[in-house]
């Protein structure tokens, strides 16, 4: 059995980069997981090989938001100082692929979260849930998680090490081919900025050995539909080119599965097998029904989940792109199946303009994006329908709404065999980042899949039930079977010859009732019986014209999942925000975060000049008022200079400073700095909190601030 | 060995009320369950057992918001029915101890929170952090918990029921008790509410029979201590008294420690064993040095997190107040251990009036409460120290500020023995329920413990280094030893005679200083040498009066942690806010969540008359203009009246209603309509929007509204 392609979407790792740039192929993306698919191997198409610009190149050519080339080294260093994030457990030597947010990370976690339930959740009256993490062997069976859920891992039999079989593959043939190119004298890329990664070359470096040609084809084959062998495939392919861990010199064993989910037992008797939960869709599909009746049965509508998410990856080692441990939000939309699966606040985002990268576009061969309103797109059929086409375009605006560069976002259509099997559509806004395009949110048409098999496993209604406006008058063709003789004229083949009648289309009926009315007998196929057919005769059955009124429909809805991955897009927002400021003396360059106010950790830091006292009382008022009128705030009395504490809250950010000096004290004015330009007016106290308000609204830019105060200058000479 | 008093601290199970009411006892208190100890069991004072109020008494005189009687069943079911909760998994039967909450659960969570975080967080400028919940084993170790995390469980070796032992012990005598009481003709009570209770009782039914009063002298006394036995001790009692389990008639196995940490491995190898996190703090500790670093040394300050914990109870049976998986809120505030413990901002609470339960009442045997300030109780020394005092003032005026009922609200102050070892003070607040008094909220001084084993355990300097103002000069007697001459001289014994020297006080050095002078060699006891004692001449050690100037102070701050359980706070408030209100026809009582518009799930109602289509534009011109002005309303446009669809939202805790009718459509006004009072007036919607707004933020009340606007009769009319 294969397992998905979508389980082994992922991003690569930092370690790979450098082989990245021997072949054009797809940055592939992991998030979110869940739409796997029992589509056999054969029938699957590589989706994730199209030859896209390769991720190396996208890193090498990284910038930050005014342009420069981005240095990732140093923004990590930055990231790592001002602690926005740190690796979790460090003093006890860590756990890779676990973080813990700082605090001006967890302000900017918090602040994403917040737009995200005003832009959604409030915006739509969706019915938010908060359901369990821990979740029990069973449900998560159905779904599919426990049998599906899973990379291929194998081990190296000399040190124990376990290598994630893919990512071994893809490295022993990148390094062969490296040693290949070396051996021809051709030029090999070496990315400058990674120390780690020449100590980590070293181990396994490439020998220049000339391999031939034919060989080379064959493993730039393999490489380029890495993501589409299983683990038997795999394992035939460690053996067959004698594929080894440079580390030791062995092969390691056969590959086997590895179920992403983290175990653990629930209640005291070990007889109930738990996980934590890889993804908040789950506890939503179960509560489906009382969140219905708590929607006094309306349709359509929507829950949404804001919570952690577990998957126990074998190797993280991508920052936050890759963690064990993350935050989801995701949304549940239930919508009529039938009608073409209109919205009815369409026309509010139709004219959209979006960056789409359609499936038929990847499947030749190509990565060229189109520019079009998502209209046009839902018009000409390239997204499915009018809610698909919906929250594609407010997932777009949240995206903006956030800070994310206009410029560094797309949406990427799955093809038809990435898909999950019963979904109809599914779109990834992927954001640009110095690892190549990341999917940080998904938007699926997942039909009517979940509610389906949990209904089916539990016996639960997950349906909806409609009042039929015009009731539905159904004519047609209907048996009756005269039971009393029927069954003791067939004896045991009544069961067979009763199911080859109901079986009969109306069509069928039509001609049987002719048969009937001309013979006085019908004679049906019943291969079960002797001689495979029955002879009923008009004293056992009935075949007349009935009309009968339905007012009740039945249906299970579709789910359109838009599913967001919060620490990525935290993390490239980050990216997104960030340039340096050179110094005129040639200092190194000086790092500045231009997070909108809206998502800013702190939105004004307050300055006093010196620890001189008699700024205390100017502090606190400010501090205060700023309080009162729900603007965070915070107080940097460090001993360090103006500048420098200006330089700190530029990385971590913070849009506003405010300094209090001794002119502060005779006539109450203070100073207003904004971080992007660095340029300062002057004014009265209150004054200034009045622009401050109108500054983090949006409802004032800086330059309409300047033109209504006073400019002030002199104090960023202070600034080293 | 015993386990930790602190683990056994529990909520009486809705089973055990019954029972509670035959021995006058202390409703014990689960949470939070961390500060265990180490104190060996015949040294702890039995806590729990003080004759307090007994719960079922309580319990049949909890009332609602309004004094009435509080019927628990009518409340149960309407916050089932309006999903505010709900069991999670209901489909696939459930897991006792997980709960979802549904949309108002939902958001009275976030909003609470979000109260929270603004009364801490903001007000204090903590530093939030969110860390990891999966947490290697090595930290637990370190922090204690995975040796004593743990409570007493046996087995029934017929049936294979868990039982947790203490509460087993406890059932069975109680029963047996009962029993006699009914021997003796005594009145046993029965609570009528509980149709279930009446059902488990007939399982376990009690038999009248009398017992000896010897006897009866002995089960009391063994059940006023019975949270003070170790899993020894309960299995004697099992063994002696031939306790069984009334299920099968058989004897349970004795009993074994259960750790209630839910335990997973990280990663693909399986060796990393870890836990989910038993607590937000040991993630908080570990980032310390960071977090100084982050707040640029400065002393004191407060690290504080908001995210879930996981307890894997052994048999969870009391709704919210006991569950497996639950959202804390934690604050680590780090204060210098000398200087007694002021805080800077005391005097802003100091008048704060306080009930408090102190240890030396409770050692009393009595629950007679003291009205008093904190300002008197830190005076009086009654609480340890000003940064506890404020801390416990704090978490006062934040249980008021969300709704909690002031008469419902106590601190009742840890006693010696029930304090972790290393803890100085600690006072919890509870909350009174129909459950009876709730520990909802821990505030301990937990002195340097933790920030002390993990800097141990990992070498990591979790340290505050503090320049000093005044340098210290310090004046000493110093021992200098002529190491080349030392070693050769002792030999073997070197190392014990240097050992035996260093140990020396500096009295001790006055007095060698003296001998050395007069005889030229000293003469010292070191046990470890032949004949005791060591003879060490003046050539070999050099003592004299020395003077340095020390310009740093090193410290290991201590610990003031206020810790909140979000949903046993949730739930009190619930229950706090919770009245019902009669009806003219006789019908059954309606339920009203009178909740603070801060916490309410949503503020305001917005009610079209019918689904008359002229209503559409001036509900969504209604629902944009509340939303612009950040107020939180849902439509409810569904078919049933329009006093149906206030009853509804008056369970729903919604503080306002506006209604939409034919009148509107004439001249734009609309009517309010306040939830308590179920008064209303009507005036344009511009003005009844200001009078929203003015109401939520709490600047106005109904009151002063229907002052300013006119009063409206009639619809109320239409309420059945």
């Amino acid at each position: 059995m294969r397992i998905s392609l979508q389980f082994l979407r992922r991003q690569p790792l930092p370690g790979t980069q450098l082989q990245l740039a021997f072949r054009p192929r797809a940055v592939p993306a992991i998030w979110p997981l869940r739409s796997f698919t029992t589509t056999p191997p054969q029938a699957r198409f590589v989706v994730h090989k199209q030859p896209k610009k390769p991720a190396s190149k996208m890193s090498s050519t990284a910038t930050t938001m005014k342009g420069q080339p981005l240095d990732k080294a140093v923004l990590d260093s930055m990231l790592r100082r001002r602690m926005f994030y740190t690796p979790s457990f460090e003093i006890y030597g860590g756990v890779s692929g676990l973080y813990d947010y700082g605090p001006p990370g967890c302000a900017l976690q918090a602040n994403i979260v917040d737009q995200w339930r005003k832009h959604f959740v409030l915006e739509e009256d969706m019915l938010e849930v908060d359901c369990s993490v821990l979740t029990p062997h069973e449900v998560l069976k159905t779904s599919g998680h426990v049998d599906k859920f899973a990379d291929w891992m194998c081990k190296d039999p000399k040190n124990g090490e376990i290598l994630r079989a893919d990512h071994f593959v893809e490295d022993v043939l990148e390094t062969r081919l490296k040693g290949d190119k070396e051996a021809r004298g051709e030029k090999v890329e070496v990315k400058e900025e990674d120390p780690k990664k020449k100590k980590k070359k070293s181990k396994g470096a490439a020998e220049a050995v000339k391999l031939d040609d034919a060989i080379v084809k064959e493993y730039e084959e393999i490489l380029a539909q890495i993501d589409n062998y299983n683990g038997e495939q795999l394992g035939a392919l460690i053996k067959k080119y004698d594929l080894r861990n440079p580390a030791t010199g062995v092969q390691p064993t056969p590959p086997v599965a590895f179920n992403l989910m983290f175990q653990t037992s629930i209640g005291p008797s070990s007889n109930m097998p738990g996980y934590l939960r890889p993804e908040t869709a789950q506890g939503q599909f179960l509560n489906f029904q009382k969140l219905l009746e708590f929607n006094t049965q309306a349709m359509p509508f929507a829950s949404a989940s804001i919570g952690k998410s577990y998957r126990n990856e074998i190797s993280p080692r991508a920052g936050l792109l890759r963690v064990r441990e993350f935050l989801m939000a995701e949304i549940e939309h239930y919508v009529d199946p039938e009608g073409g699966k209109k919205h009815h606040r369409f026309h509010e985002v139709e004219d959209v303009e979006l960056v789409l990268l359609d499936k038929h576009t990847q499947l030749s061969g190509q990565t060229t994006v189109k520019k079009m309103t998502i209209g046009e797109a839902v018009k000409t059929g390239l997204v499915d329908n009018e809610t698909l086409g919906y929250f594609i375009a407010r997932i777009h605006l949240f995206l903006k709404r956030i800070g994310v560069d206009q410029t560094k976002i797309r949406f990427r259509q799955h093809m038809a065999n990435e898909m999950a099997h019963y979904a109809c559509d599914c779109w990834d806004a992927e954001l640009l980042t110095s690892s190549g395009w990341v999917e940080c949110v998904g938007c699926a048409d997942r039909s009517a899949y979940d509610l389906t098999v949990h209904a089916k496993k539990t016996g639960a209604p997950l349906i909806v039930r409609e009042r039929l406006e015009v009731p539905k008058v159904i004519e047609e063709w209907t048996v009756e079977l005269e039971k009393k003789k029927f069954g003791p004229h067939f004896k045991k083949d009544g069961k067979a010859v009763e199911a080859a009648i109901l079986a009969t289309s109306q069509e069928q009926l039509e001609k049987l009732v002719k048969e009937l009315n001309e013979t006085g007998k019908v004679v049906i196929d019943v291969p079960e019986v002797a001689g495979g057919k029955a002879e009923i005769s008009k004293d056992l059955i009935k075949i007349e014209w009935t009309k009968r009124t339905e007012n009740i429909r039945e249906f299970t809805p579709n789910v359109i999942e838009p599913s967001f991955g919060i620490g990525r897009i935290l993390y490239s927002l980050i990216e997104h925000n960030y340039w340096t400021r050179g110094t005129e003396g040639g200092d190194e360059a000086r790092g500045v975060l231009s997070f909108p106010p809206t998502v800013a950790p702190t939105k004004v830091l307050i300055v006093p000049l010196s620890s001189n006292k008699d700024f205390a009382p100017h502090v606190r008022s400010l501090t205060q008022k700023l309080r009162s009128a729900g603007i965070s705030s915070r107080v940097d009395d460090s001993s360090a200079s103006i500048g420098k504490r200006y330089s700190r809250n530029d990385e971590l950010g913070t849009p506003l400073g405010i300094t209090i000096d001794f002119q502060t004290i005779q006539d109450k004015t203070v100073t207003l700095r904004d971080r992007d330009s660095t340029r300062q007016v002057r004014a009265e106290a209150d004054k200034i909190i009045a622009a401050v308000h109108e500054l983090v609204d949006g409802k004032k830019t800086w330059e309409e601030i300047e033109k209504e105060l006073p400019i002030f200058e002199g104090q960023e000479l202070e600034m080293r």
